[in-house]
This record gives C-alpha cells, sequence and structure tokens, in this order.
C-alpha cells in the first residue's frame, strides 16, 4: 500500500514516524507493508527529522500521483479539505481522515461521492480510543440507546481542575494554555463547538441521523464558577463536559452541555485531558471506552489503523449503514428535550426571595428537588436542583427568573445526567 | 447469510432472539439479512419460545446442511467442539464461536486450518465488549506493551462483596450463587482459569504468541480474607483478579492473580459483575474498555457482531497476524516476573519477629516498602508490601519464612499491581 499524506503537522509527522519504528506489526497486520512515499507539506524549508519520503508544496501533485492509492488527509480546515477529499475519491483512491469539522458538515456527501471507495476516519473523534470501530462494528447488533462522551479533552482538563484543585476558571484555562492543551484563542473548545463536531460524527454511525451542528443544543464552559463546584461535592457529582446522543421514542436527541455526573458512574471519573465515551445497546447494555483523545501518537494509532483495515479489503460503509436506515429516525427539537436541571441565583439577601423562586418554578411544572444557600459575604445565592422537566420549561422559568428584581443577574443552568 | 445455530442455551436462545427484534440494524450494517435457518439441541422437547426455525438434535445435520454458510457453536465443552469447528471450516462453512476453552488450547489449529475462511469470536472473552476487534482492527498500529484486564465477573463480583460490604469471601462466594453468577461448583472461575483462558486469547492478537492454560501462571481468589481487604483500604488500593499480559524484552509475561490496585487507576473502579480492560500500546497510550462480561444478551451482542462482519466479506486473519511475527517473542518463564508484592504472615507474638523476617527478605534482595502489624486478639500479624523484585526470589523468602517456628502457617502472597 502506498500512500500519500496531505499535512505534516503534529499527527502527519506522527503517522510516518510510527509506520517507521512500528513497521513489523504494521505489515503483519495489514498483509502487506504502509510506505508513505510523498507528502505535501505549506512550508518545504522547515526540517522534518522523521520524513524521509519526497516532500511537495503542492496539493495536487499528490493527489494526482498515480503511484499512490490512497490518501491522508491531516491538513485541517473545512472547505479546502472537503475539495481535497473529494478529488481524492473522484480519482478512485482510498481517503483516511482525522478532519471532524469537514465530516461534521460534509459525512454523507462524502459517504455518496465514494460509493464503495474504503473512507476511515477514526482519527476524527476521540483520537486513539476506536470508539468508531466500536460503535460501527463491535456493537452492531444493538439499537443504541444513548451516547454518552467525554470528548473535548481542553475542557476536561479545565473542569478536572476546578473540581480536583480548587482552581478558578480563569487559572484553570490558562493552565491548559500553558501547557499546550489549550489554544490561545479557546473558543472552539471551550463553547463546546469541537465536542458537537464529534458528537454528529458517532450520531451518524449509531443512528444514520444527518444533522448539521447548526441544528443541534450546544453550551461550553465558560459559565462555570466555584459554586457548581461546591454543589458538585455537596451533592456526590463532578462536572463534566457531555456530548449525549439519545434515542427517545423516534426522535433522537443530539446536545452538547456541561453536566453534573453522579460519582457513581465510570465516566465521572474520566479526568485531566482524557476522553471517555459510554455506549448503551439495548442488547450489551452499557460499555464504555477511555483512553487519550489527543495528541500525535494517539492520533496517529488511530489514522494507521485506518489504513490497517483498508489494506485488508474490507468495505464497510463509510457511516455503517446509510441515512435514517433505523425505522425513520429524526431529530429531537431542542425544546422537547427532557433532563434534570441545576440553577444557580444570586439574589439580593432579602425575605420571600426563595417563595418566588418556587411559585415561578412550579407555574412551570417544575417541582425543586435539592436545594442549598451556601453563606456567603457577597450577598444569597440559591443553588438547586430539578426533577426532570423540559427544555422549553426550564428555559421559560429561566426568562422569568432573570426579570424579578431581587434577581443580580442571569440565572445560571446546568443540567444533571440521569442514568438510563 | 444463512445460519445454524449449535446450541441454543442462554446465548443461543438470545442470539436467536435479537436476530428478529433487531432485524432492522442489523440488516442494514451487514447488507444483506441474517437469518437463521435450524439449530441443533440436546433436548427436542423443551419448549423454546423464540425460535422460530428448524430444531434438531443432531450436530450433523446442521453441519451437512448445504443451504447454510456459517455455523454458530455455542455447545460448550473442549473436544467436542473443536470436533465441530473443524468439521464446520473442512466444510468451507464461516464459523462463529463464543467457547474460550477450546480457543485457549485449539486457536492456532483452528487458524491453520481455516485458511481464508473468517472465524469470529468475540464473544469468547468479556462477553459484550468489543475487545478482540479493538485489540485487532483498533489498535493495529502499536506494538502492545500491556494487557490488564478484570475478565471474570464471578470473582470480581465476589471481591467486590468483600471490598465495599465486608462480606467473608464464603457469604459473597454463597450470594454470587444464589443471585446465578457462580456455579454450584465455582472452581473453574474462583481458580483463575476462566480468566486464563481469555487471557491467552487477547495475548494471541496482541503478541502472536501460542502458550496453553498449563503453561502459565494462575493463581485464584480463594486465599483472600478480611486481612487482605482491610490492607488495601489502609494503603488506598482495591483488589482484583487481575489477567495480565506484558511484553518484557523479547518476552511476554502472562499471568493471573490476585492483585492490589491503585484506586487512581480506572481499572479498580471495574465493580460487580462488571468487565474491565486496560491495554497500553506503545504508540496510543493506555485506553480502557468496560462493560459487561457476561449474559445471554451481551454475549449475543458479540455473537451478531462477528456475524455481520463476515456478512461484511471482511477477511481478517483470526488472530490479527500469524504466529510471532512480531520479532520472535516468547512466553516468559513464570520465575523471571517481577512484581511488587503483599505478604501477609501469621505469627506468634514473640520478641525478635520482625526482625526475623526482614532478614530472611534481605537475605533474598527483597526489600520492604510498606508494614502494618494490626493489632488483634487471635495472635500478630505481619502485612507487608516489598519492592519490586522476581517471583523467583518471593517464592524462595515464602518457602523460608514458611519454615520458620513462630510463623502458624504459610505466609500468603498477594501481587501489586504497578502501573507501566
Amino acid at each position: 500500500m502506498r500512500i500519500g499524506i496531505i499535512g505534516l503537522g503534529v499527527v502527519g509527522s506522527s503517522v510516518a514516524q510510527i509506520l517507521q519504528t512500528n513497521q513489523d506489526v504494521i505489515a503483519a497486520r495489514a498483509g502487506e507493508e504502509i510506505i508513505p512515499v510523498i507528502g505535501a507539506v505549506r512550508n518545504l524549508h522547515k526540517s522534518r527529522a522523521d520524513v524521509t519520503f519526497r516532500l511537495v508544496d503542492d496539493v495536487n501533485v499528490v493527489l494526482n500521483d498515480p503511484t499512490i492509492d490512497t490518501i491522508v488527509e491531516l491538513m485541517g480546515g473545512i472547505d479546502e479539505a472537503y475539495v481535497v477529499a473529494q478529488k481524492t475519491l473522484r480519482a478512485g483512491k482510498n481517503l483516511v481522515t482525522a478532519n471532524k469539522a469537514m465530516l461534521a458538515y460534509y459525512r454523507y456527501e462524502l459517504q455518496e461521492i465514494a460509493g464503495k471507495i474504503p473512507i476511515g476516519f477514526e482519527a476524527s473523534v476521540a483520537g486513539g480510543i476506536p470508539i468508531i470501530k466500536a460503535l460501527r462494528d463491535g456493537l452492531g447488533a444493538n439499537h443504541i440507546l444513548e451516547i454518552c462522551g467525554i470528548l473535548n479533552g481542553t475542557c476536561n482538563f479545565i473542569l478536572t481542575n476546578m473540581f480536583l484543585h480548587n482552581m478558578p476558571y480563569a487559572t484553570a484555562l490558562a493552565k491548559a494554555q500553558e501547557l499546550g492543551y489549550a489554544e490561545a484563542d479557546p473558543s472552539f473548545d471551550v463553547g463546546g463547538f469541537d465536542a458537537a463536531h464529534k458528537l454528529l460524527i458517532l450520531a451518524s454511525i449509531a443512528y444514520g441521523i444527518d444533522a448539521k451542528p447548526d441544528s443541534i443544543l450546544i453550551e461550553g464552559i465558560t459559565d462555570i464558577s466555584e459554586d457548581e463546584i461546591a454543589f458538585a461535592r455537596e451533592f456526590g457529582y463532578s462536572l463534566k463536559l457531555l456530548a449525549i446522543a439519545r434515542k427517545v421514542g423516534n426522535e433522537v436527541e443530539l446536545r452538547v452541555h456541561p453536566a453534573f455526573v453522579p460519582l457513581s458512574e465510570m465516566i465521572s471519573r474520566v479526568d485531566g485531558v482524557m476522553n471517555g465515551i459510554s455506549v448503551v445497546g439495548d442488547c450489551v447494555g452499557e460499555t464504555m471506552y477511555y483512553g487519550a483523545g489527543a495528541g500525535g501518537k494517539a492520533t496517529a494509532s488511530a489514522v494507521i489503523s485506518d489504513l490497517i483495515e483498508i489494506a485488508r479489503c474490507k468495505s464497510t460503509p463509510m457511516l455503517g449503514f446509510k441515512k435514517s436506515l433505523e425505522s425513520g429516525l429524526v431529530l429531537r427539537e431542542k425544546d422537547s428535550i427532557r433532563s434534570r436541571y441545576y440553577l444557580r441565583l444570586d439574589v439580593a439577601d432579602e425575605a420571600g426571595v426563595l417563595a418566588q423562586v418556587a411559585q415561578i418554578l412550579s407555574s412551570e411544572n417544575i417541582s425543586i428537588r435539592s436545594l442549598l444557600q451556601p453563606s456567603s459575604q457577597k450577598g444569597a445565592k440559591i443553588l438547586l436542583s430539578t426533577h426532570l422537566c423540559n427544555e422549553k420549561h426550564i428555559k421559560s422559568a429561566m426568562d422569568k427568573l432573570a426579570t424579578l428584581q431581587f434577581v443580580r443577574h442571569a440565572p445560571v443552568m446546568i443540567r444533571i445526567k440521569d442514568s438510563q
């Protein structure tokens, strides 16, 4: 198998290096040698110790090389990469990509163009954890009831440090940036968008559903404060950014948001930059997958597993099956999502405040499950959790609460993960 | 795809049932319908609600049916099942089996006979957890440094109850038997043999090594007492029956034994009847897989995932690669295994006892890392943990300790899991 690699950053150079150092096991498993013969880079003058093959700075030279049968796309970007992917498939070459953003938008288009040409994308979700193969192959007998993933290492690192080491959000973010776990502009990670892209890919495999990032519920971690950490400790939760796909009747719920997770669940123990994904199938029950969600070598491990799979000539459809083959599943409206909720209200220290809050919640059919009024010098606070209710009702209650005079700013809401 | 099922016990009837109830997703993923057309059972008169296909009581009728292309072997036993497996392959039919005992002895023989005919055996290890596909496909780029698995739900249930609920061993075993998690004669599970069979299968995929159960280190959980539970609590461990495969230079270490596992490791949280497997690869780092290790539906989920894989016409070699393709790896001698150890000594309450114990350990180059002398009315005890040393030295020290007059019976030894 002769491959061309487009993009030789951290992941691309790890791929090149591992293909060399581990060629014994790779060839044994693939049944043939996997040889990188050409690579495309932006800057030809940069020194690259691990690269022993030919480099060019024109992507089309790689795409048009008749001696290679497989393109590994690691250039990043969305539309530019999509053009490369289309050209690859139209030239009849196999495609391996780690590009989750491109797939979040164009995965069905690519499956359509590919026809019987294999596309590997194990590296696009959760780095080295073979979650795509697990969902598509290992759990193939199951209707998937729920996927619940910690898919963004940056957010998990920040939340873990807030929880375990009492760091304020800003300090934890600064530490993540210092260690290279967060970008200078972290908004794509901390806003939940990266996790959402990965969730959409997993949901396609589990449900065959074609949603785009713009149509699903996405909330990030930027509003989390020490109050939430205190609430979590008090009531036996950890606090995680969860990406959830759940089948509810004929609808699929897709959402990314911070959530309190009971410490009894395995996924609550996934700390630091690690990723973890719980998958519940109707036959298998709950299974869980854990590992490094990022990093050059872990991601390269996934890229090469795709190359091995293609070398073995497997012809699995890219997304496991075609669109919506499971009895016409549709995306659930955001408003219909049901959850338990946590609310934080910063209020003036007056009599009758709690009664008014309770009255508003009750008017939306929301009942309180637990409540905490921590004493503070800065003013009064109400931290509460609700029983199950609708997204629509909690949003409406929050709007009403925000208008109350004694409420100092808009309430903070976090969902509480319930067990299936 | 037309299949014959040999053995319709708990797993077999779950396979039949799920093929019916989940035929929509299964057909979509497999690319064709998977239809059970004939089954072999011992007792034709038993009523079987989920079975709508023809039943016979002669295995050969199934094997010789020219209309079926795939045999699902769920009859159990070793040599009888091996005959069925051979006949299946020699008739050119695909084979799917959940029979770990048969595979522990005959996996390479079967791979040899099969040639290019696919054999699926995902269900033979850890029930519904797709660990075989993860090792063989998802982590294909890696040299596997270590596999560390909780592979026997019976033992894990017993140890969890001893640890979390202070149950004595006998009570926990009785509870397991009552709930159907343990056999009337539990020795195959609690002796570590079931876990050893599964370990041998995983080791073949990871290393291509052909060891038999008789040549590896196997110790069960029958000697565990409340003392060990107390020690674990005191020093921040949980207590698990671990199945470990580890690459050390050119050797592969295979061993099954109870071990103290630091609570900081994910695998220490795998409780009750659940299974969990940590796999460390040289590129991917640590990954972990968690789920139900037994039960009809979870195991059937794995059986059907193999059927789907075969229907898609994948032609992966059964064990990922042929024997010892990774640079001539050999099985490490039991005596050369290195570990940290825990020792329990029941001793007479005399002066100078500890000094003599320390002297014997020191004569074997074993140094003490931590020590506990719990007060007790029944007599004195010494609980200690060592730094890293050789199996050979600890065994020799134990022999010497056993001969001391003040030592009341043979010392109890448990290994302590060290992190890679």
